[in-house]
């Protein structure tokens, strides 16, 4: 396939595993981009810039295809050395960076200097128009459907894609209930030029998490996703599991509270590892997307990516021709 | 273009107009069926089931093509009479219902034996299967985006249509968030057959609704609207105004209301009249999806049908099968 994105990146299929913490190692990285996507290594699930460093070689020995890092700007006293993992980056030979949470600004100078294509992750229109202005190569446009963050407006993909595509010149894949060949087309017929996957390959072979949680995923339908953290316009949307309820009971009972305090034992970032890693479901809430309703197997990324690009081909070239031709 | 959809109704193209409270007269239905879609008279506008007969009577001498009536069924004990409105449509010779609101299960016989084909209004998957079992010809899924009543899962189009292909065997349209040729090829790749819209269409040229309106959703972007009644578990999708403003305090103050009396002079109803007919835009809340942020003029029902087949096939035959083939 040929669209902005692939030639941006120069992958072979216009589909990117969006950054994940506690995932994102270079085991499923190698694996999404030898299957023809765009693998990612989540940076900040790296303790230091020299282990982010390595691992970055590591997935140089597992594929000779494309990759990118995934930086997420946190709001944060406490920050994370980001030079320092922007320096590891570059001195990784890697070409493609997805930044999320605050705007990248501040850092354009040194990726973009780098030659370093840079995707930035939005939840609206004008934050997508506000990356595109600051340099952004593309952007990856978040739906009110995805797991994690999905921002505090609540406008699904129906709505912003075509939103994106009015406003944007850059180019842009869609993120958020994006789950296989007919999510493709259906993004791109919105104006996405590719789609980002999250908890899709969260159930691939190839992701290095606990069985439990794929197992999770596979079982969920679509009702099965919670918002938590509206309080703190911080929302995130989890998987529904003991921790979840415990966070809802806190959160009707404090009403509206200015402090993430009161959940922090029991809400994703550090808490996440116990779940995705250890298999330990009620341990914490963990990031999940509506789309584990239309997950329903666990295949390899390669058997997911062909899959995808196959009924992509019949849903374009036989449904929508044979609707259009008789 | 033929689907089952087309096939079911017997139109030209798979594009519905939904049932809309004061909106949906003789005048629009008819301007919408002449376009090769399916029009539907809301039949509870109409105060008598002798008014509606008159109004389907009207509604055969502007069109020759076949139309539908909305009938939406209450959780009220002062119900309308229901099988005299049903004899309306059938004596009025009319083929199509579009079914919302309650089950239409009691009424099926007679809808049946009238020959008359049915489409209910879904906001779930769970509710598509029951609409099957008990005999219904389609199916309207609904996602979360839509105007009027979203149901309370806040399940998405990108979700919800997949979700419904994958259980359903009858033909299903796509309900909220439809408004161009985009929308149209995005809802068929996702597993619907057609589409149903209600706001773009209030934003023609035949809808018989003030130009006050028809202005608002064209200034509207999709941040617009607002949810209320979530407390009482009958949520509406409203365009936000001063009366939406009210309810939102109205409902802060009192928390949990069980009881729709605090803000029954300020919703959709008897009320929507005075906005929709007399243009007074801030003496109620109105029903409105978040597609007005995809709505920005005011064409002919012709024009507007016309535009979005055209686009459907650019879609089609160039866009997407240009990213295939390079």
């Amino acid at each position: 396939m040929k669209t902005r994105i692939t030639e941006l990146f120069g992958i072979r299929y216009p589909i990117i595993q969006g950054g994940m913490h506690h995932v994102g190692y270079a085991e499923l990285a190698s694996a999404v981009s030898n299957a023809g996507g765009l693998g990612m290594i989540t940076g900040l699930t790296q303790p230091t810039p020299e282990d982010l460093a390595r691992e970055i070689a590591r997935c140089h020995q597992m594929t000779d295809m494309p990759f990118g890092v995934n930086l997420t700007f946190l709001p944060s006293f406490n920050a994370p050395p980001y030079l320092e993992y922007i320096d590891a980056i570059i001195q990784g030979g890697v070409t493609a960076v997805e930044t999320a949470g605050r705007s990248p600004e501040q850092y354009m100078p040194q990726l973009k200097a780098a030659g370093i294509k840079v995707i930035h992750k939005c939840t609206s229109v004008r934050h997508s128009l506000k990356a595109e202005k600051i340099g952004c190569d593309a952007v990856s446009v978040d739906g009110f459907e995805c797991g994690g963050h999905p921002g505090e407006d609540d406008i699904p993909n129906f709505i912003l894609l075509p939103r994106a595509a009015d406003e944007l010149t850059i180019p842009f894949v869609a993120s958020g209930g994006m789950a296989d060949g007919r999510s493709l087309v259906a993004a791109m017929a919105l104006g996405a030029e590719g789609m980002n996957m999250g908890t899709r390959f969260l159930a691939t072979k190839e992701a290095p998490i606990h069985d439990n949680v794929k197992r999770a995923i596979v079982e969920a339908d679509e009702l099965q996703t919670r918002l938590i953290m509206r309080n703190l316009r911080n929302t995130e949307r989890v998987m529904n599991n003991a921790a979840v309820q415990e966070i809802e009971r806190i959160e009707k009972e404090k009403g509206e509270s200015e402090t993430i305090d009161d959940i922090r034992h029991l809400v994703t970032g550090a808490k996440g590892r116990l779940v995705l890693q250890e298999g330990r479901m009620d341990e914490a809430a963990w990031s999940c997307g509506m789309v584990a309703g239309l997950i329903h197997d666990v295949p390899s990324c390669d058997e997911l990516i062909q899959r995808i690009i196959a009924e992509t081909e019949s849903i374009v070239r036989q449904r929508l021709t044979r609707f259009l031709d008789n």
